[in-house]
């Protein structure tokens, strides 16, 4: 079934294995229609790059509230692409490097991008790339510029280009007027039906489809995908029975949100 | 007719053609009488700028939405005005540069042009060249004030001047006292009748005179010429009848605006 | 008995002994079961790290006023954990580094983990390491955003890390979008039962149980450990009946709280 | 008459011509009294230069709209004043310069000026010389204090010096507590009244009274010098009538004002 | 008496008398309950620190008004201690060193104090120290941050050290999250009793007990020792009655308070 | 009598007159009874850091209006007091230094006193020293910082030291906490009188004292001695009867204030 195929998805990652793994630890598991109508679309701007010589590029935001799945998902797409080029500009890889540094590197994955015919570039977490924090608040003008610049830059001799973004909050993107730079915007779902719930618990905690069941009356709330692999994983941990603890995770102990 | 001969321009741009192709990727379509406004307008200036004596310097602002077209009309009236010294100041360009540098280099530009009797500069994107961002609000007041001087500063030794420069934030401008550096504004304007619609669909769309009357029924609301090439690319991407998956985007996809 | 049982840690705590002892200067007293609850949740996560294939990291943040005893706490369950790695990042040891040197320090701490398989950090005082002052606000933003990619970036290699960060501004942090790299918060209580009053009076004060009683009446308010251990201190210290001057430092004398 | 002798001075400048010609570009013209009464207050304060010995130091600040002929006027009094030691301080000619660079340059004019007996220095658009933006606000707090300082200072040694400065936003002088330091304001004025419209247009664009009588009828506006010049240049471009197309021009056609 | 033998303790400074000449300038007058009250906590707290082994960082703050005293109050208790380690850490004594620099010899005197077994840091004027202005407001942070964690980092190896800090700004250090270093404060009281008045007229300004009862009629406001010292000269600066100097003084001539 | 004497000062300055000259360029001019209000309380505060042991260090402020004098009163009185050291610390002089060599430099003045026993130095225009500007507000901290601490110094070794200060703008001083710092403060007055007018006509205007008489009858507003200056020599400039012009002056005229 589909959902089977989708998870399978990752042992076979092949060459730039290294490089996505630490994004989709735990796998793409398709929980349900919410999850099929992102993938669906995923499917249509990987088509348009392709093939449209009007639009050579094409530019994605996948947003979502923080542990929804965004960095996940865009490594996902990016594997599905099987474009030869995949870059992931991540944060969690330049640690310790000067804004000019980092500006620098953004550059060069899109210098490199416009040498092949058919790329694809991932911008993880835009927040923390641009180093914002709502205090103040903060950021690096520099790379956010840098971003600005080539979110708009069309690859010269007919290069295509598809570039996938995440971020947690996109009302502060819209309020450095970066919105523009983005015709196309995914949202990545929380988990919120039932049914949903209970295809994770099967897929990810080793439930049973009985225990599943028995489980997902509990819950009636909003959840991340992260936040419900922790659950599941403490659940798991306690002595006794994991539905009894699972009702006692969802009802009593207090995960906090933000 | 004027239409074709507009749309001839692109692939007789000459010499600095590669400098051009870049901004005007997919020509310029004459799509009726607001374009022509806007075309006439553009004769007149670049007219004034050859032969006056006593207005050796010409400042026009072009103004509109994003993706609304600045960039490919300003490079169309430079090609138009075929004046032997043309230099496009562009923050693609420059990249990775610091403000000094890019000070520097727009100063050059203009230094450069003083020495050719007719002269045009294209200042393209100001808020991105002035690195803006609405948070802080922050910029580079160096470029900026650079920007100032030389927006005022008539050409030494009888030469004459064309500056065309762009923006989709002219309140900005307004409340960084620029605005008085424009005696003549033009506003580049996006698609919002009908027949404006049909004329691109064909043009663009390779759609039949047919099947764009039968598309723009579903136009009723206001959009930008380069969101309109998304969209009739999205449009002949997806399986199906380009008309029906056109009347969905316009209906059900949501091609988020700013 | 259990707390006898805690309080011994201290001198057992071997090796990094030197690290540990000025964190927990008068040892763990249990004062009952607000404290109880939270050794036993202590207990929970680091079962969960050793085991869980699914959460390699898992991150916590020890809540409380200044004085609850947070320092005190996360040294404890680092001595608890019996990870072979554990390593105490505190401004204490950071003085006259320079910002820069303080991010390399941390990302070098979390470098040494990944080669571990079963490691804990300790981030002591977060509102000191990224040098906060309420007024301005000011901060270090290099440190902050080393520190929330690290919080966010899952051990490669199958390595696993808990982290325990103390915090007395829980607040601050929600402001600065830190507050989702801690699925798990625990709050630091304060002594607010005369029982609790009672058992530190014995445990730490040298009083009789009869004086503890006796004392234990004039307390009606809300006091952290570290306050509790100065007020006894004081009243040993003033000439008279320690019962006495203890009364008198709970209903006249100012201890300024904040 | 007093207008031609007037428009004669221009091409008299002499030796400091170069500096010179690129502010009056187009010349003085006497369009009336409001002109007239600006010209007799330069000739008083050039008066009391030359001749009191209590005040040393006259410093005058010239302000009106953006193009209401400042900075031709400063020019045009230190022209008159027919000083031995004349100098003109121009952002135009600082440009890439450091705000240090510019400070050192500024003090270093005052410093030359005090080796002469008799002189004038023109400070000419005080915003620019000190990056002034209104957003934020920012500038140059260097050179805003070493003008502040050297507008108060007292030449030594018996030297007598004028200080004509220019300004387009003397509230905002004012809000940086500099007005103090200009005992004596001149307000260049905007263009009215209909006389001085026809005046303009017989001088500058070459319209016989008749012609000048008639189009005058369609001003009732107020306009500055710089956009009439504009407007004038622009009707004469266009095909047909002249007077037509100042009609068109004022009635119909946008100048942009700020 | 007591009053007598508290401003004999000037003379008998001993060593570091020259640290300590510039800060006591006019010896400690013993006048009233009020300062008794104060001099009394003080044996208190230098008790603690010599004895107690659970608290082996004690760290007062003095607070009141500017010239009330603060300084002269530090040194006298620093001078009663006898510590073997005494360190005066003053603005004064930093004058024209960077900020890293003053952070550095902060430091540097924390850590020699650590060396000795019983010590004593007096942290002069903390906002002059962190260079604290209240426009903006503005300060270091570097030295800020250095001395929270200082303030609250238990000296290793068993030393006792006492920290005597003193501020005219408390509400400052509160709304720097600083207020919680400081578990004991003291506030060094303004003058504010006829018999206070009176006392110091005898001691300070050799008025008879007459006279002083005579003058202290006119008092009856408030009065910090260092401004009613500057009266006492002035009275004693004009011809004529000092008490009726100090009488117009009191009544008519205006020392401005803040 | 007592006018002539004063301004009869000027010429007799000797030694350091260079330094004064550029001061009181037109003299002290006795004008009546609010001028010998404040040159007697001169007089008292030069008495007492003559004689007075308790009070070693005298600071005084002047406060007043722009060009009200308050330069000239403190050279006045640095020249009344026959001090063996003065120095004068003026804005002037450092002009083109950074702020590190003003801070330095200022600091070397109080060092260099420090080594005399009787001292005075003149702070002039504070503002300008600090580099202060309202909008920001901005201003040299490290100079405010310096001037705070070096203002509350005492000189050690028994040195005596007045400082003269000026401003005009006492409130931005006390927002920034620099009030208590001067204990005295004298306000230079504006001329209010017609006595006053009347007598620095004849002192500085050469107008016999019928002239003056008649003059000062249109004087009925508030003008500082310096704009009174410039206003008599624009009178004395221009044809025609001065007391005509004088008039004229006081009631057409704009002397444009702040
Ligand atoms: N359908 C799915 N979509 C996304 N993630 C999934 C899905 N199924 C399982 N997962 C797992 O859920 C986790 C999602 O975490 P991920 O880091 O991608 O979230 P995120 O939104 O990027 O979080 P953050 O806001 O912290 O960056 C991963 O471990 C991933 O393997
Ligand atoms: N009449 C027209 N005017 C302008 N652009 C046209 C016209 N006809 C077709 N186009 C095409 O529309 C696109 C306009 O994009 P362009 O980059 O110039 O817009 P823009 O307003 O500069 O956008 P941005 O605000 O992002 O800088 C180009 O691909 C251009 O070839
Ligand atoms: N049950 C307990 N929990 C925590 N601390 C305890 C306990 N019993 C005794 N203590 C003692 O209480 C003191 C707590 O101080 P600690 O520095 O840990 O507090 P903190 O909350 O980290 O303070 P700060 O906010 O200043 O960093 C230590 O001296 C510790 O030995
Ligand atoms: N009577 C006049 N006074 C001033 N300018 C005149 C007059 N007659 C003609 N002119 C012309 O008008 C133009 C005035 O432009 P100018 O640059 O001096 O204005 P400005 O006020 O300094 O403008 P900006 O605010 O942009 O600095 C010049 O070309 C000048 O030759
Ligand atoms: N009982 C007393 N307490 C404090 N100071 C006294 C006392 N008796 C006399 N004095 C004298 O009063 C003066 C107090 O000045 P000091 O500089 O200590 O005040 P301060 O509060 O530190 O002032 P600032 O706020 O300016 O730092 C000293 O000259 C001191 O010798
Ligand atoms: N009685 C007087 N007091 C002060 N100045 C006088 C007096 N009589 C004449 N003068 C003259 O008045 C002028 C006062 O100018 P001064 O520069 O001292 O004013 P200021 O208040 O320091 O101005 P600013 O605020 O610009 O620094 C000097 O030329 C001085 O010679
Ligand atoms: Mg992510
Ligand atoms: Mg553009
Ligand atoms: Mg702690
Ligand atoms: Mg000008
Ligand atoms: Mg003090
Ligand atoms: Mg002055």
């Amino acid at each position: 079934d589909f959902r089977r195929a989708i998870s399978e998805v990752k042992p076979g990652f092949g060459a730039v294995e290294d490089q996505y793994e630490n994004y989709a630890h735990n796998g793409i598991v398709n929980y349900g229609s919410e999850f099929e109508k992102v993938a669906n679309s995923g499917k249509l701007f990987i088509e348009q790059v392709k093939t449209s010589l009007r639009t050579p590029l094409v530019s994605v935001l996948l947003t979502g509230e923080p542990g929804s799945g965004k960095s996940s998902l865009a490594t996902y797409f990016a594997k599905q692409s099987e474009f030869p080029f995949v870059r992931i500009i991540s944060p969690q890889d330049m640690l310790g490097m000067t804004e000019t540094a980092k500006a620098q590197r953004i550059t060069k994955a899109f210098e490199d991008s416009y040498k092949t015919p058919l790329s694809c570039i991932i911008i993880d977490d835009i927040e923390r790339l641009i180093e914002y924090v709502p205090i103040g608040p903060r950021f690096s003008n520099l790379i956010l510029q840098t971003l600005h610049v080539l979110y708009k830059k069309t690859p010269p001799k007919k290069g295509r280009l598809l570039i996938l973004s995440t971020t947690s909050n996109p009302s502060v993107l819209r309020d450095m007027d970066l919105m523009d730079c983005f015709p196309i915007q995914v949202e990545t779902p929380s988990i919120t039906k039932k049914s949903e719930f209970k295809a994770i618990l099967q897929e990810l905690g080793a439930f049973s489809s009985k225990e599943a069941e028995l489980a997902s009356q509990y819950f009636n709330d909003r959840v991340t995908i992260k936040q419900l692999i922790m659950i599941i994983e403490m659940a798991r941990q306690e002595k006794g029975d994991p539905v009894e603890n699972l009702k006692y995770m969802l009802t009593e102990f207090q995960l906090k949100h933000i």
